[in-house]
């Protein structure tokens, strides 16, 4: 606070219009972030703006690992915009620029060596291997660095990088296709669609954003699932890996001599990342394995009523996400979730996230 | 269509001005019917506004059966504020003017004898009594009648009076609590709360706006609920009568020495309007019965998942509205809906109208 009125509300003028011209070119390298959503894994997706005298010269995002990183594609258009000296020019990036030597050089080296004046960053990186390096690397440099511009939104694009990066274990999302009575299929198994086809579209998302699908041997014996995306929408966008599928047998009841079950598994093995886990580990062990040797952050969980209430007992899920269609199945109906509660102290209770409908149906997404 | 450019373009300014105008101050004459939504019963809530020379010189809405219609207090206004003569005025109903003689004299007659020039109307009144009688009478009047202006708004706040008059049974508002997993209470019978209180205060209005309400002897050997108007919020607002309590004891197992049941019966017999049905009828015909000898054009069910589940599936619910809490309370949990289907198809479906948060709960409103 200050007494001088005039100097104060200067001053907040100055602010606002720089904080507002901020928001901005970051909600663009947002967007050009979101564009490498489902290819970028296990690297996180980022994209890059590069603005100068009000003008955009430069956009990059990274599209999948091994690959140059977004602030790369971005100074190689604005150095063919307005030549090799980018002094004057401001750098927005979703994620602090890296500094160490991956399998593409440091992109806080490239952005000092453009002559950069100023880069503004959403979200700092928790990656132990830059932490903070980016960002002294460009201070010493002499740019100014301004950070946590549009930071949740850039931060929902890489929650389950930001997540495992930061020592957690993978992000669940746990979804389940309900009736409003609660019921996933009829007590025959039957369950071929509860919910329509637009949900079933936006199921093929979630799986395209996932490094990992965890289902049950239950799941597998009454169902024979795909769990792939094969949506010819996502086709279209780009060549999307197909996330890892793991089964979890542990009581080892696929070991059947049923050619069905013994095709279906060898169908999996041959054609994607697959993995048959039979050990007695537990369900925390396996999101462990699943981050530490597979370098997974993110895991969707697509599993019969008692996997998925496992989960959710042992408060694995980050995000429930549930499809919910228009109608009654009716008591004999197979009940989402199975845990047996006396008193209703005892009930799981989530915060909504958000609501939506979806075709004919609604979409929550709530958080543990 | 016309080859001239400029008359069409013309023409359509002209209708567009009036038509927005009319929509505008039919809002306004909707909005005060509103105040009379929980005191006119079995009367339909009406509003009425007059206007000249863009100014509104008179607002009414009908406050309770016995007491004057709408525009009789908007035609008193409008000659305190511009003298008897009201040549030039239009008035804005949002039911059309009745024109029999019944509690009160017919208004059709009032606005002719106050030579209003033109009668706006939202929809016309399904009454027999009246049965486009009002309009007939304007018109022979000399009088300019426009019709349907916000018709939709305007039925909605009406739906039940609409449906009985119109020879339906009463409108049926079916509300359930329940959890993400479809429970209504815990295996014990222990309810209290599902929902928190912002969806239970919902709760209130919808029966302030009932004109009964039905349960069954289950929920009152269980619960010996009180199922009245008893918010403070509303208390405030107008002296709002209690709904009739139906109790449905088909199987007179309400018949029963226990002092604590006879006490609840004698007391709601006591306090307010209250029926007990023990004769073997149909659903059917208790609803016509609750038209026919008691005036009731909105009903609202409040009972058991058995009560509830005959209801839904003898297709007699006009809206199933769910108060769904963000908690999963269990497998071995009282389910919401009784029927047993053995394939898919036998599902009951609904339309999805509305999706909202109140509180930390989701309220559904769905049609059959």
């Amino acid at each position: 606070m200050t007494n001088s009125p005039y100097f104060s509300q200067n001053f907040s003028q100055i602010t606002n219009e720089q904080t507002h011209q901020d928001s901005y070119f970051m909600r663009l390298a947002i967007q050009l972030a979101k564009k490498g959503q489902f290819t970028t894994r296990p690297n996180p997706c980022v994209g890059c703006v590069i603005v100068k005298d009000n003008n955009i010269i430069g956009e990059g995002y990274h599209y999948q690992a091994g690959r140059p990183h977004a602030e790369v594609f971005a100074l190689r258009q604005a150095k063919q915009a307005v030549g090799d000296d980018l002094t004057g020019a401001t750098a927005y990036v979703t994620l602090e620029p890296c500094s160490h030597h991956g399998r593409t050089p440091p992109c806080a080296d490239a952005l000092i060596n453009a002559n950069i004046s100023r880069v503004v960053i959403a979200v700092t990186d928790p990656n132990p291997k830059v932490a903070g390096g980016g960002i002294e690397k460009l201070t010493n440099a002499g740019i100014a660095v301004t950070t946590g511009v549009c930071h949740d939104e850039a931060y929902a694009l890489n929650q389950g990088f930001f997540k495992t990066m930061s020592g957690g274990l993978p992000y669940v999302r746990l979804k389940i296709a309900s009736s409003l009575d609660g019921r996933i299929a009829m007590q025959s198994g039957e369950s071929k669609w509860i919910t329509g086809a637009t949900a079933r579209e936006d199921v093929q998302r979630l799986r395209a954003i996932s490094g990992a699908i965890i289902t049950g041997s239950q799941t597998v014996l009454a169902d024979s699932p795909s769990l792939n995306v094969r949506s010819p929408q996502l086709a279209s966008l780009s060549n999307i890996p197909q996330p890892l599928l793991v089964v979890l047998d542990r009581r080892k009841r696929l070991n059947v001599t049923d050619d069905l079950i013994k095709s279906w598994v060898k169908n999996q093995a041959e054609n994607r990342p697959f993995y048959l886990c039979q050990d007695d580990v537990s369900l925390t062990e396996i999101l462990r394995q699943l981050r530490d040797d597979y370098h997974i952050h993110d895991v969707m969980v697509e599993a019969g009523a008692t996997l998925s209430t496992a989960f959710l007992q042992q408060n694995l899920v980050d995000e429930l996400i549930i499809y919910q269609a228009p109608c009654l199945l009716g008591s004999s109906a197979i009940p989402m979730f199975t845990a047996d509660f006396a008193k209703m102290c005892e009930q799981l209770r989530f915060n909504l996230q958000s609501h939506e409908t979806i075709g004919d149906d609604i979409k929550f997404v709530f958080r543990q």
